[in-house]
C-alpha cells in the first residue's frame, strides 16, 4: 500500500515556512509499513493543485493533502478536491453546527469566510478538529481515497494520529509488513571508507537493505526491513548488525538515537565517575550538549569557559609561562586546561578545548580551524590536534563532536 | 522565469530528516523573484527520480535538485539527469584532480567509491563545492537547464549562492522586479497583541505587505514589497518601518539577521564593556550563543557552568547559608552568582540562570520549568522569574533567550 503527499501552500513555495508535517507524515507512515515514493509542495493555486491531485490520484492508492483548509479566500484546498474528483462542494449542516458550537464556547461570532469550512466534496467525510476550526475531510472516490488535513502541526498532528493512522492500519489487516530499522553510530571513519568496506553487502542488496549516512564527524549505518513479525524483523537486523560489527566494530560506539554526549553519560554512570570541562574555542557548546541529557546532573561537576587568557590563568590555573611561550592554542596550554579543570572542579575525568574558530585570530603558522582536544584523568592528559576549517558553527560542532569521542575514547582506555 | 524543485532522498520521504534546504532555495530565489510553483521530494530510485525530472523540464524554465551527488551506491542523481536528458555519463578529469586535491589536502587516500562524484552528464559543467567533496552540476540542455547541488545544507547553501543566484540574475536581467524585505525583531509582547495594534495596516493591504510571525520569546514583522528599482523598495519599507516603530518601537530590539546576542555584542563594544556568564540550568548553551558571535573575545571573558551545587560555592563564592535556606533554584542564589562570576572573572557585566530544566528534579514548590534569571552590573543585580515548562531543549533555548533579553536590557538602562 502506498501514499503520496502533498503540502498546499504558498508560504511553503516561498520558503518562509519549513516543512515539518511533511517529515511527521512520512515517518508515521513508514513506521506502519506504507511506503512514500513522492511528495509535492504547491501553492495556493486551484489549477496547479488540482493537476497535482490528478496525477497523484492516478499512481497511488493514498493521497494525503494538508493545508489549504483555512477559512480565507486563498485556502483552496476543497475546491480543488472537487475539481479533481469532478464533484460538486456542498455545505455539510453537521460541520456548521460544530462549528458555530466552537465559536459559541469562545464568546466570538463566525463569520461568513468561516462556513467556508464547513464545504465537503460530494461524498466526503469530515474529520473532527480537536485543536482547531479547520474540520479534516477523507474522500473515497474512483481512484482511490484523499485525505485532506489542516496545515497548522498543533491541529495536524492528532488529526493524523487519530483519523488517518487507523484507516490505514485496519485496510492493511493484521499481516501486513511494517518496516523496522536499526542505526548504527560510527565514528573515526569517513562514509567512502565504509562504503568500500560494507562495498559487496551494500552491492547485494540483501534483506535488510543497507544505507549509509554522513554528518559531521560522523557516519551512520542504517539497516531496515519490512516484516509482519518484529520478531522476524528483529532476528534480521541483529544478524546483519554482527556482520556490520564483525567488519567495523572497533568505530561503532552507538546505536539508534544514542548521542556521543549520552554514550558518555551512560559511561560515567557505569563507573560512578564526574566530568568537568574546560572551553576556549567551543564557548560552551560543549558543556550545553553534555547537559541536554537527561539526567547529567549526577556525573557532571560543571565547566568553565576559559575565553579570555586571564581566565585561563586565574580560574583554571593555566601558568603564564605556558601561554607566553606556546600561546593559548598550544597542547601545552590543552593539557593545563584539561588538569586545571579537574582540580578546580574536583572532577574524575576532564575534556579541554583550545583553537582558532575564526573568522579573524588566524596566523600563518596557528591558522582558522587549528584546534587541541585534551583529555584526561588522574593517570594523565592526552592531547591531539586536529585543523577544522570552516564557518564559526561548523568548527564549533565539529571540535565538541571530536572532543566527545576522544572522552569517550580516554573512558572506555583506548586513548 | 519560473524554478522547479526537486529534493532527492530516500530519509526524506521516510521523515528521518527535516527537508531545510527546501525552504532556503525557496526564500533565496523569491528575494530575486524567480516564481517557484512546484516542489517535490523523490526517493533514491533512477525510475522515478528521471520521471519527476522528465516532468519537470516540461514544464519549468530551470530545475533545481538537491541531495544523491555523495559517493555511494544509492546516489543517483548523476545518473538520473543522464537518463532524463538522454546523455550519457563521463569522468572530468578536472573533477578527478580536484577530488585528490581535496584528499591530499587533508592527508586522506580518495577510495573508487569518490571518483564516482567526479561523473558528469556529456555538456555538463561542474560547480566547486567548498566544503565538502560532492562537486555540484549545471547543465544546459534541450529543454531548458538543470542544476544539481549537494544534501548536506553546509555544502549546499554557499554552492547555490555562488553559482545558482548569479546564473538567474544574469539570466533575469536588470529590468525584472525582485522581493525586497525587512523584518523587524521585537519581544516582551504576544503575536495577537502586534496584531491588535498593527490591525488596521495589515487589514489595509499596503504595499509593503505586512506579515506577524512568532516564535518563542518573540515576535517578527516582516515588510515585503517588489521593485525593480531598490532605491525604491528601500524608502517604501523605511516608511512602513517608521509607521510601525511609532505604535511598537519599544518592543524592536532588532532587524532581519540580528540576533539577540549580536545585539548584545555591539551594545557592549560600544560601551567598551566586558561580559561574564554563570550558567545552572541552561548548561552552556548561553556562553555557547554569546560566542556565536564572531569578535566576542573582544568582550566576553568567559562563563562558569556551576552545575553542581559545589562548584556554585567554590568557582561563584556563592554561601552555603543560601544553598541551605533558599535552595539552589532561588533569587538569592541567582544574586549571588551574578555577583560571584562578576568578581571571579573580573567583568563589567555579568547574567546568571538557575532553574529546574526537568524531566526529573522538580517539586510541588519548585516545578519543572521554573527558572531564576539575574542580571547585574556594578550598581547592583536584578532577578527575575520565569516558569516554562516543556522539553529540556526547549527550556533551555527559551531561558537562553530570555536571559539574552534581560542582559540586554540592563545593558540599555531598562531594568
Amino acid at each position: 500500500m502506498n501514499a503520496e503527499l502533498i503540502s498546499a501552500g504558498t508560504e511553503l513555495l516561498l520558503g518562509e515556512i519549513v516543512d515539518t508535517n511533511a517529515a511527521y507524515v512520512s515517518q508515521k507512515l513508514a513506521e506502519i509499513g506504507v511506503d512514500v515514493y513522492y511528495r509535492h509542495t504547491v501553492g495556493d493555486n486551484l489549477g496547479r493543485l488540482a493537476e497535482v491531485l490528478r496525477h497523484a490520484f492516478q499512481r497511488s492508492d493514498v493521497v494525503i493533502i494538508t493545508g489549504g483548509l483555512g477559512p480565507t479566500q486563498d485556502d483552496i484546498t476543497r475546491e480543488a478536491i472537487a475539481e479533481a474528483t469532478s464533484r460538486p462542494l456542498f455545505s455539510s449542516p453537521e460541520a456548521v453546527a460544530t462549528l458555530r458550537a466552537f465559536f459559541a464556547a469562545r464568546g466570538r461570532t463566525p463569520t461568513d469566510s468561516n462556513f467556508r469550512q464547513a464545504d465537503l466534496p460530494q461524498g466526503g467525510v469530515h474529520l473532527h478538529n480537536s485543536c482547531g476550526t479547520a474540520p479534516g475531510i477523507r474522500l473515497e472516490h474512483e481512484q482511490g481515497v484523499v485525505f485532506a488535513l489542516p496545515g497548522p502541526p498543533v491541529e495536524l498532528k492528532p488529526m493524523f494520529d487519530e483519523a488517518v493512522i487507523p484507516y490505514f492500519l485496519e485496510a492493511l489487516g493484521a499481516r501486513h509488513e511494517r518496516l523496522f530499522t536499526r542505526t548504527l553510530l560510527l565514528c573515526d571513519i569517513g562514509e567512502s571508507n565504509v562504503a568500500d568496506i560494507l562495498g559487496d553487502i551494500i552491492g547485494a542488496q540483501i534483506d535488510p537493505t543497507i544505507a549509509l549516512y554522513a554528518s559531521p564527524a560522523q557516519v551512520r549505518v542504517r539497516m531496515a526491513t519490512k516484516a509482519a513479525d518484529e520478531q522476524a524483523a528483529q532476528e534480521r537486523l541483529a544478524a546483519t548488525e554482527q556482520l556490520i560489527r564483525e567488519r567495523l566494530g572497533e568505530h561503532v560506539w552507538g546505536v539508534d538515537d544514542d548521542t556521543m554526549e549520552s554514550a558518555i553519560g551512560r559511561l560515567l554512570c557505569e563507573r560512578g565517575a564526574s566530568l568537568a570541562v574546560a572551553e576556549s574555542c567551543t564557548g560552551g557548546l560543549l558543556a550545553s550538549r553534555i547537559t541536554d541529557v537527561p539526567g547529567s546532573s549526577n556525573y557532571f561537576r560543571g565547566c568553565v569557559v576559559a575565553y579570555h587568557n586571564e581566565i585561563k590563568m586565574r580560574v583554571l590555573g593555566v601558568p603564564e609561562s605556558i601561554l607566553q611561550e606556546h600561546g593559548a592554542v598550544s597542547e601545552q596550554c590543552a593539557e593545563a586546561m584539561v588538569q586545571g579543570v579537574r582540580s578546580a572542579l574536583a572532577a574524575d575525568y576532564a575534556v579541554a578545548t583550545t583553537g582558532i574558530a575564526g573568522p579573524g585570530g588566524g596566523t600563518e603558522q596557528k591558522p582558522v580551524g587549528l584546534v587541541y582536544v585534551g583529555v584526561g584523568d588522574e593517570t594523565g592528559t592526552h592531547v591531539e590536534s586536529f585543523n577544522w576549517p570552516g564557518s564559526r558553527a561548523q568548527f564549533k560542532s565539529r571540535v565538541t563532536q571530536i572532543a566527545l569521542n576522544l572522552l569517550r575514547k580516554r573512558i572506555i582506555g583506548s586513548v
